[in-house]
């Protein structure tokens, strides 16, 4: 059997036993299948069968042509940052959870991947964005988010105010918690939280969300992933903001300074079963179709 | 033993089969315990215990020292309007699906009975609202509300424009598809739709909240229930609005009238089976606490 | 001189004195430019230079390399689609207060105008979007709109449900006040009042919002222009939807009839002026950074 | 002349030119006016006339039968927590600009005080709020607000998970941001931007509005101002949260310690010159009226 995949790299959240659990039942299918298999050093090797190549997270997927991560969407959204790196496509499997991202469940994993290695699945493009600081012209501080970049203010009980400027246009000074700049994955995520659209996963979109913003009027944007969005600070009293992506910290953010947003050059391709499907996933998770507030504005009479 | 209540008044929704079935069983309950029953004529004779006595929905509550309602929150309202008229406590009885006002289900509707027959419950005040219209001095129309008065455009793809007054103090113009003024009971209905605040049911309070507004910063108020509150029509190009209370029309409005809402003089007496939880509805029916979005917004590394 | 533009057609609002007062004032300086003239019938003949040459909106355009249409966007959105089914350009002249789509201002007009003829403009292009109600398999009524296509409920005081479907996938089924597809250029308008985000006119997109949905996780959606949407009642019980097409009534939808979204064919080229700053409306019209609420969330002590 | 008011105290922003020259002209004129006065020590000695006496703000409201604060709401929120403490009615001067606390202006300043000293003004009898954080029974920290208590996540990008506790009774479980308990003062601040209603300044009420959060259906609640609220954290992984109160850190909030929040025993009368009108004041902040984007969704045709 032609196999669609052969060297297979598997992160996982070591913090968590039903994904360590998992991990272990995988590599045993994986290593049934004959299957060349290389695991993180973050796991714990005991967690492991015996024998269990183990690389650090660098080196990982190097001649890899398949990720497999199993935890969370946090373990997806770091093991999405690794696969666009190095352009290899990623397969996300729960813990017994539907996530946006990890859509197989520990009970379907062996059949799902059965079906996968022979060429019966989806792949899907996702974009990411890059954030950089830049103090005068020179970058300090980058990183890389599959779900979004997010200024907030670093100290307490002070509005954070900073300008936008998308592709050199000013579009607004805004007074408030921060920003969010999210990709359509992220959408979904701290962007919805704060009144954003939810963005079809295809789109090539960025939406710009202020948080807990000052203006009431001061909407989320959605605008082209060309565009460049360009942050700073309008204060000049020693406010400091804090920029990370993906909920990782990449750094402050002072007055004088400049963070530039831009869709990354990389992008991560997703792997799903067949019969994946998006909308299907949000009504799931967003509990559509399940609100049981009274429905009778009018009573029948 | 001695009965906290003797004549019960019983309502229901006609419509719908499970009511009509707990509505039998309620009553055979209620003739084992000798207590004298009237029922709705709006009720099917041939769905009732034999020689049950009907009454027309105005005569039903004479003498009556308890309404029970077996629907949903629907059924609720059109019963509050009565139970609130005619002084009645009201008990609700659902369709085995917890209710906002509906809150014994027809699996507990005996153990429930018996324990508020030995005076186990719980009674909780809740106001209304009336809407009047006037046209001049003449009020032309009104309407008695539990959960809320709404004024809409009757017109389609015109905003409305209209002017709000409290306590003769001017409070805004405003643009859009209408507005609401809800109880503290309406405020998890309609209102909580059109971004309303969830208002604690005891409060003295009325939640005016603009239906789609043209103003981004045209916010929901929550006002005192000692409040009257004008709302006038300021298009005179023919457009007309039309108001209803609990979803039920009360009249149009058009440009010269006014609509006045206030607190009713009347209150209804909810009667709730011990152990009633205004939060734990609110966590059941808004699935509070069980929202499975991607809680990590930070991956762990 | 070589002119971009010969033959103009103008429409405008013809209940508006300001407006007309504009007409006559461009056609003048049309004349005293030279430049070939054609008028919609539905302006009145005294209100214009003599010997205007007058014609039905349905020959308007014949011939014509630009129309302007001078109003409110009221009178921009009906021009644009003249302008879309002819594919003419269309430059807006407002009534003295910026518009999103007539942005030239009285004031500004001969001088933008001679700017304009000499190839000094700046060409944008819109989507639309085109709507038809299905009966079975026989479209029995159709739209097209700059903005949006609006499906509300025909009743009172009854919440519609309906079905969404995009490109063959079920997204949800919604209970609330109706259904909002919207373009980018639209989603300033309608749509921003339902909570939907703010698009830039550029985008490939489509904003699809409910409007006062009864689910508070059922939230605006933004996909691709490429996507065929499809709506239907789920409710059999009489209710009746309601469609316009930019505020304009295509017709009623009801249970087993299917309401169709695509993008059109047909698009307009919108004509700025130079210095064209779209962010720059934005600002002005949602009186970003003049919000006057305390800032100062933290007393200096 | 008997005087409503004969020992005026004086707080303002000493960072502020325009409110030191205030204070300046303000000072003059109780002087000419042979009032008593006693300004904050943090205002610089050389912005004031000679022989001003000058004391901490500790010492400031001995005696005092009018606290007179001139400077933004920032100053104003300062300053009522002295006016409450000490149960001296306070009189707000701005800088120039309408606020909703400093409702004078510097130019009617002389003016105003005139009318206020012969008894022409309103007095307006206000909330606060106290919070406490509990290590055990123990209190460890407490605040006093006028506007608001918030609770906000002290680490960077994870939510804060905590649970609300109201009158003993468990409300909800909560993930985001954090949590606002706000009075109706404070509806109008960082409530209002987090989705928050607008409170009727005289409503004996607290909103409870969460930051941010995860779950789209965990709404503002509106409940009384008779109620206790606890907060704890649900979390055991070291998450610390930052309670504040009205933008002053108050303390921390760590797994195992409780945050309590009531309406404080003390209150604060504000003096309005008469007129005061508290719908203008939001009509003026909120920009009601005025939006110019466009009002005909339907066009003319």
């Amino acid at each position: 059997m032609s196999k669609h995949f052969s060297t297979i790299a598997v992160m996982g959240n070591h913090e968590d036993q039903q994904a360590l659990d998992s991990v272990r039942s995988l590599l045993e299918h994986l290593n049934s299948l004959g299957l060349t298999v290389a695991v993180s050093e973050s796991l714990p090797t005991n967690a492991l069968p015996g024998n269990t190549p183990q690389r650090t997270d660098d080196l990982l997927l190097d001649g890899a042509d398949l990720l497999v991560a199993v935890g969370g969407d946090g373990t997806m959204l770091r093991a999405a940052r690794h696969a666009a790196l190095h352009g290899v496509p990623l397969l996300g499997i729960n813990r017994g959870r539907l996530g946006f991202l990890a859509d197989v469940s520990p009970e379907q994993m062996q059949e799902s991947f059965e079906q996968i290695l022979t060429g019966q699945f989806r792949k899907e493009r996702r974009m990411l964005l890059r954030a950089e600081i830049y103090s005068g012209d020179a970058a300090t501080a980058d990183g890389l988010a599959m779900n979004d970049i997010v200024l907030k203010n670093r100290e307490t009980g002070r509005m954070l105010e900073f300008q936008t400027i998308v592709d050199g246009q000013y579009v607004n000074t805004h007074g408030g918690d921060g920003f969010i700049a999210a990709t359509p994955t992220g959408s979904t995520a701290y962007a919805l939280s704060c009144g954003g659209p939810i963005v079809e996963p295809g789109m090539e979109a960025i939406v710009l969300a202020p948080i807990c913003p000052h203006t009431l009027s001061d909407r989320p944007i959605v605008i082209s992933s060309q565009t460049t969005i360009e942050v700073t600070l309008t204060q000049d009293d020693g406010t400091r903001g804090e920029v990370s992506a993906d909920g990782k910290f990449v750094g402050e953010l002072t007055a004088g300074e400049r963070l530039n947003i831009v869709a990354a050059e990389q992008k991560v391709d997703l792997i799903h079963p067949q019969g994946y499907d998006y909308f299907g996933t949000l009504r799931s998770k967003l509990y559509w179709g399940r609100d049981t507030r009274n429905r009778n504005r009018r009573p029948i009479d």
